[in-house]
């Protein structure tokens, strides 16, 4: 194996397949990245921790065909530091070393045959009727603003990851854990049917990865049990969670009897400010709802009292509520729009945040009984 | 207690004695900043570890006169989060808790007692003979350049405090862990004589202070068993060390046989590429020194090896040195030139690092015995 590469190309080549290298090392060669030359212009890079793999092909000049596993943290770490020029990579004769040089700078890296690498995580065999396809600034969004309710314990319950509910020309994006919930619905061109429950990591990972890929629209192939994401030069496969979700839709108030209008970034400053005297215990901060003021304000024992008013439009009648302040916060910095519109009921009613848009995106927040 | 303040005022003489607020609370007080009113325009502060003490005095309007401890971490906070305006001040009835408001922002804030802050810690009573004064950023260069090679450990040992020795119109100051020695000569405009042993924990800190105060000298007070540094709004106490400090300029060689030039920025990168290949456990580079050029390498042996070569000025007879590559680096890191004179003699020989200019500041590292 022989090629001669871009620094900055190799560089964002390994910034995006890294993100599936494994962290736990069960194998040795889980933290590696799979390096094989394809053709006489190209290298792919493969990582993967057997629940994701991401594949991308990177532009080089092949001299030698030749493929082997580098550890992931040494080659990103020597490529971030190499000056920027053409940087040769040469493996040795007995194919475990790879000999990396660039102007005066000589690396040798020991690395792992890329025979014990798994083969069966890289398939990216594709059927196109399983397929549609969308850009990356509307999946992205959707993922943002809909995949932070998930929840983050780590044994991988359906509630850990993130439903894609496929219906003739929308995509509905939500996540639940139990305490709030979040969805989002965008308008696609699409005509299959279906739910995909993605484990949140694989498409947080795919989300983040979109920022080093210059492409505007995406594949998604829905199989069976996996989900292959696929642009041009990088592939993201993972595995899909199997189970009933459950029926979220069911949980959403259509209507709310009373209706606060709020300005977010003051509703955020507010609670952030409050939030200095709430108990990390109890973690809740009240919130009364009078005539077009809202009042928040917390109480922890040891440490003393936190108030704050701020102008709302509201004219229902007074309730009074508690929730947990990071549950509110999470969807107001969510909500693509200078203001809020909060649907309440009674005190221990699940609330919706709402923009005070045309946007089709809502959070639900449960509140938290208070004597 | 009554006063009206502006947060930034506020929040600046915030910053400057939180430094000094105990990490382990011994005692709860020592996690608080004492506040008492002076007068009708100003308000002082007060944080203490019992080893070091930070006094400042911050203007404000003062309706009634008093005094209370509040906690430090709170108050920064709440103080950070308000909106730019006038803050008030108001210590309730039961003279425990401090209402404070800033626009619609409302906290009530529980402290203790004033009585309970240790009264000895502030005591700034001052003798003006054992007074030198000299520019704030003579004294935080000389910090920052030789103060970095004082041990970490944390048992306080002479070893972790930074020299400051006296002379007629010179400041000496000086750290060393027995691997590693910095010096640096300043000349100042004094009459006495002496070696004080401070703190690194409490000159580093004072460092760091020295980018809030807008002054241009400090007055530095040295008595038997404390040093008081002093601008006009601001004093730092801090105990001093006792005992016999090394004969340190003894170890530095006044000639070295070999002579290496060579650019700071290029060994400082070259090093830190060298370093993806350095073992964590025995953490050395050797360097080759052979007709105008640096061969620096090192070599793990699970993850391979690593080589750089650079052009330098030297004539002298080959040698072959290893040092730890982090102390170069830091040595590296504090000379204020694009070139460093490398002084050499054997392989087991003290190496001196000086600025290739006239500045007085040298640098010595012990090496690294190899096979």
């Amino acid at each position: 194996m022989k090629f001669v590469i871009k620094k900055e190309d190799l560089y964002n080549g390994i910034k995006i397949v890294e993100r599936a290298t494994s962290i736990k090392a069960l194998q040795p060669v889980l933290l590696n990245i799979y390096i094989e030359t394809v053709g006489t212009n190209a290298v792919k890079l493969i990582a993967t921790d057997l629940d994701m793999t991401i594949i991308t092909t990177v532009d080089a000049q092949v001299e030698e065909e030749g493929k082997i596993t580098l550890p992931s943290k040494t080659l990103n770490e020597i490529v971030s530091k190499l000056n920027d020029n053409l940087v040769t990579f040469e493996m040795a004769k007995d194919e475990t070393v790879v000999h990396v040089t660039c102007k005066k700078s000589k690396f040798d890296i020991i690395g792992i045959s890329a025979d014990e690498f798994p083969k069966e995580c890289s398939n990216i065999e594709t059927n196109e009727e399983n397929c549609f396809e969308i850009p990356v600034k509307t999946l992205t969004k959707a993922v943002r603003q809909a995949g932070f309710a998930a929840a983050t314990f780590e044994n991988s319950t359906l509630l850990s990851g993130i439903v894609f509910a496929l219906s003739e020309n929308q995509l509905e994006v939500a996540s639940t854990d139990g305490n709030r919930l979040a969805r989002v619905r965008e308008k696609i061109t699409n005509s299959k049917e279906g739910l995909l429950i993605i484990p949140a990591r694989t498409i947080n990972e795919f989300a983040k990865i979109c920022s080093f890929i210059d492409e505007d629209t995406v594949k998604i192939y829905a199989e069976t049990n996996r989900i292959i994401l696929k642009t041009l030069k990088t592939t993201t496969i993972s595995r899909l969670l199997e189970g009933q979700f459950p029926q979220y839709n069911r949980l959403i108030p259509t209507d709310c009897p009373k209706v606060a209008i709020v300005n977010v970034n003051q509703l955020i400053s507010a609670i952030d400010r409050v939030s200095v005297m709430i108990d990390d215990k109890k973690c809740f901060a009240k919130f009364e709802f009078t005539n077009n003021n809202l009042r928040i304000s917390a109480d922890t024992p040891d440490s003393g009292k936190s108030e704050e008013n701020i102008d709302i439009d509201y004219t229902s009648e007074d309730l009074t509520i508690a929730f947990n302040h990071k549950y509110i916060l999470e969807a107001l910095k969510n909500i693509d729009s200078d203001e809020v519109k909060i649907g309440l009921n009674t005190t221990l009613s699940a609330t919706v945040l709402k923009p005070n848009s045309e946007e089709d995106f809502v959070c639900l927040v449960m509140p938290v009984q208070i004597r």
